[in-house]
This record gives structure tokens, C-alpha cells and sequence, in this order.
């Protein structure tokens, strides 16, 4: 019968999340200091959701569930795990421990969790590692963060290209030290440097006696060791990628990238975004309380900053505003819906920036589209303001000020929305990260610049 | 020598995108009547650069291009084209002319290009189809969009558990109508039930006498046919799988869903929420204007709404302020940082939604978080703005009265922040597109009436 992990009825898993009563089952049982009745609710668990379960309990109870799971919590387990409950169980261990957990792991995911100890814990466990496994990650540690090297797996399968697909299945079969999971086998020249790539499915569907050289593809995309990862996860998804192989500066083939990698790259990177744009750092919901506070506070003193400075252009019509407090009624408005426009128009630009879509080509086109966008929302708008405003306060000067001010602002805001991007995108900051500071600061500044500043120049009075 | 599509110097793709100068070298040769230039510029193009081309000229040279380009325009670049740019392409194709491109892909790429069309050029391109392949695409187009049925093939590999890996390697030589490019391996029961799965690599390293029964992996992840396209993707990302059966009602293997199509899913989902958050839609730069002024402006008529409601609230305190005119010049601040501090919670609270990271079991833990975050941003910032607001207005009550109202309203934030998409979440509202107006209009309509409340229940005067 097939084992489906995931529909069974009442399965611990359901939808992917684990369900949330088999949870509550595994922590009573915890608590009841039922190790045998944890081990048996664990026992069917994918690693991949006994990392989830670990995620899922109370942090208390982490250190206990992990004792009663043994062997449960392998090697896998902990390659799938949240990096903040990993590192938690990973400081509760000796060194020699995840040296043990390490060695059962391919280069990447070892690196993963090594990368993120102590200089010193880093230290003890590679000194625990067998000489060639140490060599592997510490040659992995000296990539970049976030590189193509750290990412990378040094178990691949290459061959000459002299070989017959015979000898190809042969050398497979005859040497059970080679890599167990591969998808596609590399070509190389004697000085290692790849020259083509063949699909397992095309060796499997090839005569034996066929040389490697008519059935390889001679185009391949190649990775630069030193690439980073977000370039990787775009050019994976661009040339719909299974596998990739990895060369240094000197062209040789270092390693290989699987997609099972870059699936958790690219998810993470384009969740990153809405994060970032919002200041929310990492937005781990695992991350420990203090740091949360930390990255969150540093972007509401920026706020803080900007609101200000908005503060000080109304302060700049204090006299107007003491005669006719409509006005303050009414400014948020025209501050708010530039913000709103301003943050559509942003959101598209940061995406269409990640995604290569927005590029030197287009931009004047972009530019050109947004200023179309903007003229027809803010006339729509400011035609609704204008009567609402002016007939709420029957005051038709008052409907006309707001509704010009209005489209001023909504225009301002496509603007910037995507000017502002493009821009940062230019000097290499990177536009997630600080575009909507700058955006709503821009529209906020100019949505009560302009509304009462007209207001005063059109000698604006309750009377109307 | 191995060609590296992206990383020759000068090549017309330099990382990933195509080269500004030569999108404007083939738009150059266009205009000047070129056709051989084009086609000898174009050559050494990859399917998707082929794509990326025809998204970034002008949309008035898509015709041209596409008449000059000729067989270099295939099937592939047409799968690989963005959605807008090329169903205006298809528009102005002949149904005969549709059909013979679809005959070319898989049934997920030829249905993705079908389902775009509308119902009368639907019919006619199935109609000009060979019967099997309409049959095919006439199936998957009967389950709903955006499901595991829409987004599998039908070109699979089965074999029954009786064969031995001999028998498999000479099935697939023997049989040339097979797919080329696969990754796995299904073995089936006589009713077609999948019963294991086997990797390529596995079958390669295994002597051709053992039992495929003795090979294959009994636990394997079905995926059921009408699966939403988001769970699929979080179910390979989940098992790192490379391709997964998918099967129908009855348990029987109709198709197959491999990684390279959820590698898109991944990503636009993931981006998509952040689009959604701003209320900008599909948020395509190559959306025609007209969409994109009906999508935004939906959203901006929301927002309207919901900054006439806060507006209201400061109407109920039109005298406070009219006695007091620091209100209407500090009551944005208070608003303001209401405001982003509620979209970081919420951006947090989204994603992990999203991911399936905040789940019943932690979402108490979860909201006890943001308070606790929410009080210690909010200590912070309330006695800096007290400071500067009791200083700058020399006048203590003024900073007290803004301190306590910034605390309040950074505790509401918090918790709207969580709540709102959580609440939606549970009423099966995607929490992504409806949280953000919420949680705004929670912090602004707050915002203003702590502060302007509180200055006028405690009786706050301009002398302090």
C-alpha cells in the first residue's frame, strides 16, 4: 500500500502543517513523562516535520522533546529546522555531538548549520570532523556569505568524455562510495573544467555502446563560485534548472547546486521583500523578543524621523490652520491616499526590479506608464474628495483646494514610487530595504505641502 | 569549448538580464528593415532570453520583431513569455497557427497558454488539435485554475513492481514515443495505482537483475489533482522533492508536477503578497494602463473610506483644536508610527501564515510576543517624542499626553498587526490582501482619537 505522509485521515500532517491536536498530544505526553508514547506519535514524522514539531512546541519544552526523540532528531531533522531553534538546540550540545550530525549531511547543509556557531564552537566541531570532511567545509566557509559556495554540494558525478554510456552505468553500478541522489551527470576535460552535461533520463534511454560526447548537451548554464544566491535561485528559474554545476575562477568544476536548494532561496528572498519594505527585519516568528525589538526599532526612529519633518511643513501653516481647523480635518486625507498610491506604485517596482523585469530598457516606459496611472486615479479621487469635502463643509473654494491638491499628490506619489527604487537600485542599495521610508516621506511632506499651501495662497477662509 | 550562455563578456545576457545595448542593437536593425541582423543577433538566444526580448521592446515593434525572429519565436520562448506580452502576440496569430505552437509543449505549458485565450479562440485552437492532445488539454482545462490539475503533464514514466531494472532500462530504449526528460520513475499496480517511486539515479546504480519492488521507495508524496498550486508548492518545498505523481479521486497516477513549474508558482506567490498588501494588484509592468488604474483605484477608494472615517474622528475634536493648533500639527506622528508599526507585525504575521510558521499551536505564544514588542518599541519611542514635543512646545502636558497616546497606539499596532490576519485567515480571507487597510485604519482612527481624546479629557491648554 502507499504510505501518503500527508492525507491519511487524522495524520499527524495535514495540508503540510502539522496538525495542531497531534501537537498538543506529543506535549501532554511530554509532560506525562511518556517518552515511549512521544516516540511512537514521532515514529511516522518526515525529518522535515519533526523539525516543524520542534519549531511548534514552547521553547521550555524544546530540550526535553528533543532528549525523548533520540534518533528521531537526526542529521535531517535539524537540516530543515528554523535556524533560531536550531542554533538554541545546537548551543545545548558538545561539540563532538554535531560533529556527528554534521558528517551524516552533504556539504551544503553541513555548512549551513556550522556557519551559524560561534568562532570558537565552529572550531571544536571541525576539529571533530574527519580530515576530508573539515577540508570540504572549511573550503566552503571561505565562500561569501549568502555565495554560490556555501550553497553548493561537492558529491557530484563526473566523467570523461571519451566514455561510452556503458561505461557511464558501469563506473554506477561498481563503485558504491559515489553520491547515491544526482540528476544529471557532468562531462569533464582532463584539467576538470566541465564541457557538457547529460540528463540521467537521457542516459537511461541511450544504447550502451553510444559515446558520452553524442549524447551530452554542450551548452550549460555554469555558476560562478563566488555568484550570490539570489542570481542563482533567477538564473535557476529563468533556464528551469534541476541542477547546476559550480566552477572557480580558473573554470574547474568545484561543486554542483540542486533545486532543492534554491526553492528555500527563492522563497525566502521574495518573502524577504514585503519584510524589509515594512522594516521588519528577518520577521522570523521564531526570532527571540529582544532582537525583534531591536531591528523593528531602528526603522520606527526613521519614521520617527520623517514624521517630523512632515510635522514641521504643517507647523509652517499654524495661522491658517487656527483659522479654519477643516483643514487639519481634512490633511490626513490627502497624506494618506498619496502614501497609499505611492506604496502600489513602489511595490510593483521593487518586484519588477528582484525579478529583471524592470531593467534599463523599459524604464522610460515605466516612468511614462506610472504618470498616465497616476493622472487618471487622482482625477477620480480628487472628484470624490472635492464634493465630498465641499459640500460637508459647503464650501466649494475648500472642495477645489483639497482636489487639485489631491492629484498634486497622487501624481508625486507615482513619481516616487517608482523613481525612488530605481534610484537606490542604481547605487546598489538595495530598494526593498529603504523605498517606502523614502516614498512616504515624499508624499506625506508633499500631500500637507500641497494642500495647505494652497489653502493659504488661494487666501482660503471658512466663508469660503 | 563550453558555451556559458550568461557569462561570456559582452554576451547579450549579462546576469540574467538581457544586455541594455542589445535590446537596442535589435531594435536598431528592426527599424533600419534589418531582418538578417535581427535573426543573426537573436541566434545565440536561450528560449527564455527569446521571451525576456520580446517583454522588453517597445509594444509597437512586438509584431515586427516577432515576423522578423520566425522559427526563433518557438513554442518554448512563447511558454517562457510573460502573460500580457503574449496573449497581445497570440491575439494577432491564427488560431491554425496557435495550435501548431501548443503541439509542441507539454500539456502544463500548452495549457497555460490555452487558458489565457478567450472561450471562442479556445475552441478553435482545440479544434485545429490532433484528438489525443485535445483530449489532454480538454481534461486538464476541466479542473479549476491555479490547481495541481492545471499545472501537471500527462508525459510520465510507469512501469508495473513485477519488472526487473533490466526490463526498465530496455523499456526505455526500446520505445522511442517515451518522454525524453523525467526524473522519476512511478511504478504502478495493475489498476494504475501508484505503488513507489524511484529516482533516476537509484535505477542507474542498481544491477539490471534486481527487482524494481526492491529499489523503489514504498512512502512517496501524492499530490491530489485538485490541489491548490500554493499547498503543491509548500509541499515540495517541505520534502525537496524534484517531481511528485499527482493523482485523481479515485487514487489513480494521472500526472506528474516537476519542480521547474513550481520554481514560477514559488515566486509569484511569494511576491505576490506583497503586491497584494499594497493593493496593487496583479502588479505587472506589462499590465495594459486601463487595468492597472481599475485594480489601484478599487484599492485607493478603500483606503478613501477608511481616511474619511479617521477624519471624522478629528471632527469630534475640531474645537479641541482650534484652541490648540501643536495638535493638528503633532496628531500625524502619532498616526504615522501607529501605523508602521502595525505593517511590521503584520508583513511578520502574513509571511509566517503564508509558510505555514504561525499555525494554532503557537498563536498565543505569538500575540504574547508582539505585546511584549510592542511595549518596549513603544517606551522607547514615546519618551523620545514626549521629549521633543514637551520641549519644542515648551509645554510638559502636551509631552505627556503624546507619550501615553504613542504607547497605546503602538500596543493596538501590535496586536492589530497579528489579529487582523490571523482573523482573516480563519474566515479563509487571504490575509494578504485585506490586512493592510485594516490595520492602518485601526492605527490611524486610534491614533487620532487617543491622543486628541486624551488632550481633551485631561484638559490640556497651550499654557501646559
Amino acid at each position: 500500500m502507499v504510505e501518503n505522509v500527508a492525507d491519511t485521515p487524522q495524520a499527524p500532517v495535514e495540508d503540510n502543517r502539522l496538525n495542531p491536536m497531534f501537537v498538543d498530544d506529543v506535549v501532554a505526553a511530554l509532560e506525562a513523562g511518556d517518552i515511549e508514547r512521544v516516540r511512537l506519535l514521532a515514529d511516522p514524522l518526515h525529518p522535515a516535520d519533526v523539525a516543524d514539531l520542534m519549531e511548534q512546541v514552547e521553547a521550555v519544552d524544546r530540550a526535553a522533546l528533543a532528549a525523548a526523540l533520540g534518533d528521531k532528531l537526526d542529521a535531517d531533522a535539524f537540516a530543515e529546522m528554523n535556524d533560531y531553534v536550531r542554533d538554541d538546540l545546537i548551543d545545548a550540545l558538545e561539540p563532538q555531538q554535531v560533529g556527528d550530525l554534521v558528517q551524516q549531511l552533504d556539504t551544503d547543509d553541513a555548512v549551513a548549520i556550522i556557519e551559524d556557531l560561534d568562532a570558537d564552537d565552529q572550531r571544536e566541531v571541525l576539529r571533530s570532523l574527519p580530515a576530508d570532511d573539515r577540508a570540504a567545509i572549511e573550503e566552503a566557509l571561505s565562500y561569501p556569505e549568502e555565495s554560490a559556495g556555501r550553497v553548493m554540494q561537492r558529491e557530484l558525478i563526473a566523467v570523461p568524455e571519451h566514455w561510452t554510456i556503458g561505461q557511464v552505468i558501469d563506473f554506477l553500478r561498481e563503485n558504491p562510495d559515489l553520491a547515491t541522489d544526482f540528476w544529471e551527470i557532468f562531462v569533464v576535460d582532463t584539467g576538470h573544467h566541465p564541457v557538457g552535461t547529460m540528463r540521467l533520463s537521457w542516459v537511461l534511454r541511450t544504447p550502451r555502446k553510444v559515446a558520452v560526447a553524442d549524447v551530452m548537451q554542450r551548452e550549460q548554464t555554469l555558476i560562478p563560485v563566488d555568484m550570490d544566491q539570489e542570481e542563482v535561485a533567477l538564473r535557476f528559474q529563468k533556464y528551469a534548472l534541476i541542477s547546476a554545476a559550480v566552477t572557480d575562477a580558473t573554470g574547474r568544476l568545484v561543486g554542483v547546486i540542486t533545486v532543492d536548494d534554491i526553492l528555500h532561496i527563492i522563497q525566502e528572498e521574495a518573502g524577504e521583500d514585503i519584510l524589509k519594505l515594512s522594516g521588519a527585519g528577518d520577521g522570523d516568528v521564531n526570532e527571540p523578543v529582544f532582537e525583534t525589538v531591536k531591528v523593528r526599532v531602528r526603522w520606527l526612529m526613521v519614521n520617527l524621523g520623517t514624521a517630523i519633518l512632515a510635522s514641521l511643513v504643517i507647523g509652517l501653516f499654524a495661522a491658517t490652520i487656527e483659522q479654519m481647523v477643516a483643514l487639519a480635518i481634512l490633511m490626513p486625507i490627502v497624506a494618506s491616499l498619496g502614501g497609499n498610491a505611492g506604496t502600489q506604485t513602489m511595490a510593483v517596482a521593487v518586484r519588477a526590479l528582484a525579478t529583471n523585469e524592470l531593467t534599463e530598457s523599459n524604464t522610460s516606459r515605466q516612468i511614462g506608464k506610472e504618470i498616465k496611472v497616476a493622472l487618471m486615479n487622482g482625477a477620480v479621487i480628487a472628484i470624490i474628495v472635492g464634493l465630498v469635502a465641499g459640500l460637508y463643509f459647503a464650501n466649494a473654494h475648500l472642495g477645489w483646494v483639497i482636489a487639485v491638491a489631491m492629484v498634486g499628490n497622487i501624481l508625486v506619489a507615482g513619481l516616487a514610487g517608482v523613481l525612488v527604487p530605481l534610484t537606490l537600485d542604481r547605487f546598489d542599495i538595495d530598494p526593498a530595504v529603504a523605498s517606502s521610508v523614502f516614498v512616504t516621506m515624499t508624499t506625506d511632506v508633499m500631500g500637507f505641502f500641497l494642500f495647505l499651501g494652497l489653502a493659504a495662497a488661494t487666501g482660503l477662509t471658512p466663508a469660503g
